[in-house]
């Protein structure tokens, strides 16, 4: 099957300053996205594609760090799922990331990163700034908007702070809140961030060390909560790694990394490093953490989708502890509640949260089906 | 209801190098303990109450070094489920521990603290020790050996390993090996501590840094994992605390602790530090996860349980995700394979893993019917 023929990625300043739910302004911002397939002339073909805390732009095509092919490129293709030779699909990096969007890393008035300057943004505030991309790609309203996870939660904020600019919305292992265990989870990971230090305040840009084995921890922590029990004892189990020394799979009565998972954590860890920014991290994760769309709307989520005219779909996953389907079903209720069309399935997938990610076929007919009605 | 009342802790020398299961010997072992209760004088009436990862022989006398209740202290004293009017129990801090017993900080044989020099400890270790103590004691046979998590673990091992030791053997929210997803929290919070400078390759005492930050990170981890998802919640959910400004659950738009589950979190990591040496840490953690009973005695766990005269009681609380009730249905299909007489129970409490330490009424009628058979 061919692959998706990415433009490069295009840094677009956005036209207005970007006024932040903090109450904060954030001037010059610019983002940085990347499109698949070709606008029609109606305008009317085009999905947008929000990502998820550690995603970037690079949706389909290869990373330019790592090499490796975009994080949701066996979904987005000419002929796949979200079909690049019918629709003209919008990936951006969100304001706060690393990968050319406004972030802490960006400079700030003074000349200066932003560092901790920053202002915190919330999932609405990413919002704003794809709904600005959308302004300037003269796009009124989307085909859909597809997200899973974080970028499941755009897709909720979207429908619920912009009615109007999407037909369909698609949010798949995701949430309307943040619970205490997700909070808590991403808090260990803050900790472990700012606990080292080489983050210096965040003020690390240019002084030659940057907080990679805090951010690690952060990564390593975050990636057992993107797994089921299950599939990381099928993938690994007890198993034992061989040796340095050449012994197969025997103790070593030490602290190297004796088992496998042991030693597939340790990677996850230090791979995520090269790519990503710590500040980043703490800023997204916040964002997500102050997610809850039924506060926004009064404190009921029906009201969140009141004003909406687009079809929904919901999908969780069974193995998902992350985002159990019960928060899914919330999202369902509330949408019943506020009389708009959706379709709800839980599909069965071994692979925990990150099933939305990996080889489940299942999910593809799910997304081709909703996407083509 | 009366407390228990302890006798100081002791601090006995075993009368034997302790043999390793890595192969290395342990000269001059120090085992610190404390008991509760008299003895009988036919020795019949003992209860040893191996503790988990983070616990120690402060079972029912306050800590000396946070003030607080001993980790036990509801389940164990006059008139309790563990009656220390009827039974002599014991508990003695792990082998590898910090309380007194030999662990990490202790001087080596020239005089410095092993630090990373101690041997890896394994849980059948700590039982050796254990029952070197009861040896010293003149206790042939227990009347029961009764523990939760890791102290579980022990009362299998001891069954397994020194069949005849004990006529009764209680395990509680344990495992009879540690899962692919264990060690990998556990990984975690040991990447936590090593990554933090202050721990210098483990060669920090006397320095006057001691790695706080990353054990506390690492204890904030583990600490997410004895919680159930639903206790976090009913807990606190998504409540923000009042401002050190005096205003009212308002968020900070910044990195403090606006939500109280990260303020418990930061507070459950902090207090922690206080109590507990991170080398000691990393040694436990290790023995955990080379925990697999069924390894040991030939890949059958019912073969662990072959010479065993006990009779056994499982119990295992529905919102334990870290040692889920499979894990315990997976000891009781063991022992019933070796024809051994048990009671399981899965008893249905909020608190998660932490249930066996907390208000389970139904756990105290569980434990004091099976002692009082």
């Amino acid at each position: 099957m061919a692959s998706a023929r990415a433009q490069p990625t295009t840094c677009m300043a956005l036209a207005e300053p970007l006024a932040l739910d903090s109450g904060q302004v954030l001037h010059g911002v610019t983002v940085a996205y990347e499109t698949y397939g070709t606008l029609a002339a109606d305008r009317g073909n085009a999905i947008l594609v929000p990502h998820a805390l550690t995603g970037d732009q690079h949706l389909a095509s290869p990373h330019p760090i790592t090499g490796k092919p975009g994080w949701w490129h066996r979904m987005v293709g000419p002929g796949k799922p979200i079909d690049t030779s019918r629709f003209f699909v919008i990936c951006a990096n969100v304001v706060g990331g690393c990968m050319g969007s406004t972030g802490p890393a960006s400079a700030a008035p003074d000349g200066a990163p932003f560092a901790m300057r920053f202002p915190v943004i919330t999932i609405r505030d990413m919002v704003r700034s794809q709904v600005a991309l959308l302004d300037r790609l003269g796009i009124a309203r989307l085909h859909a908007v597809v997200g899973g996870s974080m970028g499941g939660m755009q897709a909720l904020s979207l429908a619920a702070n912009f009615p109007g600019r999407a037909a369909r919305v698609l949010g798949i292992a995701t949430s309307a809140r943040h619970s205490a265990q997700n909070i808590a989870f991403h808090e260990v990971g803050r900790q472990a961030i700012m606990a080292d230090p080489a983050w210096q305040g965040g003020e690390y840009y240019g002084s030659g060390r940057t907080p990679d084995k805090g951010l690690s921890v952060a990564r390593m922590a975050a990636h057992i909560t993107y797994l089921s029990e299950a599939g990381l004892t099928d993938k690994f189990g007890r198993r034992l790694q061989d040796r340095p020394d050449g012994s197969k799979g025997a103790k070593s009565f030490g602290f190297d990394a004796d088992f496998q998972v042991e030693s597939y954590l340790r990677h996850q860890g230090i791979s995520f490093t090269d790519r990503f920014d710590a500040n980043s991290y703490l800023y997204i994760t916040r964002a997500m953490d102050y997610f809850d769309l039924a506060e926004e709307h009064g404190g009921r989520l029906a009201n969140a989708f009141a004003g909406t005219d687009a079809r929904f779909c919901v999908i969780s996953f069974d193995t998902d502890w992350l985002y159990p389907t019960s928060e899914s079903r919330s999202i369902v209720h509330a949408l019943n509640a506020a009389a708009a069309p959706v379709s709800f399935v839980e599909l069965s997938a071994p692979f925990g949260h990150d099933s939305f990610l990996l080889d489940v076929p299942a999910l593809d007919r799910v997304v081709a089906g909703f996407l083509g009605q």
